[in-house]
């Protein structure tokens, strides 16, 4: 047995620039990322879409017996069934969500943890209904200031054990787009994305569509769970109590060209016309105004596919006339309100928010 | 740019000890492991099912204008729709397939690859047809010795361009288990699981399931494929021709009890009785005959669930009286044959076959 336990006695997690560890293997197996290849399909197939999973997966058998407590500072405190919110108006809305993670593992100071590189991304075709339909129902009461949402997976972070849980503005909540859904892409949710009933935020990081949702609660107070304000902040060193994180940051990634090394994923190419496509996103709803694609450092501006749902992706493409030897491509997306990803990331200590172009090795022959 | 180049001059992969490389994890990103608490399943849920991808994923956005080639040494070469075999002998079988590198990063000497712990396994309800069916219909010549099977996923590996095939001897090729499939738990294949046809070769390892069949050939001599022969074989050094790799090992898994710490895994479980339950699975059809559970190095003996499909793992539980301290518990299966699963991995360069007991560190309190 080690000298550390996880549970009691913790063993410190610092930023590394070493190699990674079988820890942030054993992480990288059981969550499951975007191939980028798959970036080409407008909706990510099932099975695809990453997958970000705290603790253990909550075995749910039947939606029958699920029940959604609402309370806390409601007028009307209710259990309800899934049938009971499938009664709702009904909406679907396609969303892109990105896990806040995504690029942690690309940070030359890395904390240990889910190692993404670019692959946690996707966009699910989600059907539910408007959150504000149950809270209305509810009767939120004045002086409620965030509404909770928590799951039943339950597990220890650096001796922190809790239930997977967070809030939401109450404003935010009431939104029309903030969704409790059951169905993904046309089938019931998968019990890896929150069968039988989870939140949708969109345009938000991943961290804040709870899966597996059990309780609904008013606050008057500002929700203290670990996940909400021990962690998921942009911060630089351990002491200070940091920015939450809340909506994505502009980002693009492009499919890959060409045909892999099954080792290096580096490209191999034929010489002449390439096209080079791929997706670009920000968070809040805000559209994306351009998408650059870069040939060994040098900038073309790329064309936008036609804009897709509020908060879908944007496809765009460009054509690269592809010569001969190594080449390094890049692609820069920048949003409607002039947000513009980096050439590199602004360090955090968590590892949150690596929106720092995409580099992809090529040769072509 | 680097001094090695995959594609004209590919650096040399060697076992190590030391730590992972990003390459690993970029695989191990993309490719997608069956969180361990679903072992549960008896058939694991759509997106949960292991994936190994050597290259990448092709695009094919229908099944209309897909068509399998069969030729080589047959009578009646021909050109199959999809509509052509669906419209062959309808079977559903339950088929456990595991990678041959699943346990490749928990050798001590491991090969910079896919860095699989425990992941890569799972059970599909596959639908299709017996191959035998196609077989006959073209009509195999006397002298064929092989069957061949080609994809369209095409890349470099160690310098190597090529495209993902595979051969079989004509006999297995011909009995009634190895399938053509185009559904997988009652839909349609999902892209990266073969859409619009794949092999499924029960019994053996994954890497003889062909997916996105494109060519069925056969030939009067063996198949010089490098995923046939120049990888896929037992060998302790670089210079051995060494032994083609067939039939999974035998092997067992446990769900791990308890709740996880985020970052190590271990596992907190309350004291008093648990069930430890998992799933056992052995190659060639060969049954299990023996699960048995280990606390702190001391074994028992599990109880089976009832025998499931011929080629489907087979469900296993031991009630544990847990008491309070440091634990670690390990499974151990034992098929119809005799063949045990090894305390320690016997050493594989590539990192094939590591059928090692599972070892899983428990806090009780």
């Amino acid at each position: 047995m080690s000298d550390y336990n996880p549970f009691t006695n913790p063993a410190p997690r610092q930023p590394t620039d070493g190699p990674y560890f079988r820890e942030e293997v054993a992480l990288s197996n059981r969550n499951h990322g975007v191939a980028l290849e798959m970036l080409r399909h407008d909706v990510t197939p099932i099975g695809m879409h990453y997958l970000l999973i705290h603790f253990d997966i909550p075995y749910i058998p039947t939606e029958a017996e699920w029940r959604i407590d609402v309370g806390g500072e409601v007028a009307r405190p209710m259990t309800l069934t899934v049938a009971d919110i499938k009664a709702l108006p009904v909406r679907t809305m396609r969303v892109t969500l990105e896990c806040a993670g995504n690029g942690r593992g690309l940070f030359p100071q890395r904390m240990p943890s889910m190692p993404w590189l670019s692959e946690a991304v996707g966009t699910g075709e989600w059907t539910g209904t408007p959150l504000r339909h149950v809270l209305e129902r509810a009767g939120v009461k004045p002086g409620t200031v965030e509404i909770a949402f928590e799951s039943v997976d339950r597990g220890s972070d650096r001796g922190n054990e809790h239930t997977y849980g967070r809030s939401l503005k109450t404003d935010l909540a009431m939104s029309e787009d903030v969704m409790l859904v059951w169905a993904m892409n046309g089938l019931p949710l998968q019990p890896q994305h929150g069968f039988p009933l989870r939140l949708i935020v969109p345009g938000w990081y991943g961290m804040a569509s709870v899966k597996w949702l059990r309780t609904i609660t008013a606050l008057k107070s500002p929700y203290q769970g670990h996940q909400q304000v021990g962690t998921y902040h942009f911060k630089k060193t351990a002491e200070e109590k940091g920015i939450p994180i809340t909506h994505m940051r502009v980002k693009s990634l492009m499919v890959p060209p060409g045909i892999p090394d099954w080792y290096t994923r580096q490209r191999l190419v034929e010489q002449g016309p390439v096209e080079i496509f791929g997706r670009a996103w920000s968070g809040g709803a805000v559209p994306i105004a351009k998408v650059e694609v870069a040939v060994d450092g040098r900038w073309h501006e790329a064309t936008l596919d036609p804009a897709a749902d509020k908060y879908a992706w944007r496809g765009w493409r460009f054509t690269w006339k592809a010569e001969p030897g190594e080449h390094q491509l890049m692609c820069r997306a920048t949003d409607a309100n002039g947000a513009v990803q980096p050439m590199e990331a602004d360090y955090d200590r968590g590892g949150f928010g690596n929106n720092a172009v995409q580099r992809v090795l090529v040769t072509v022959r």
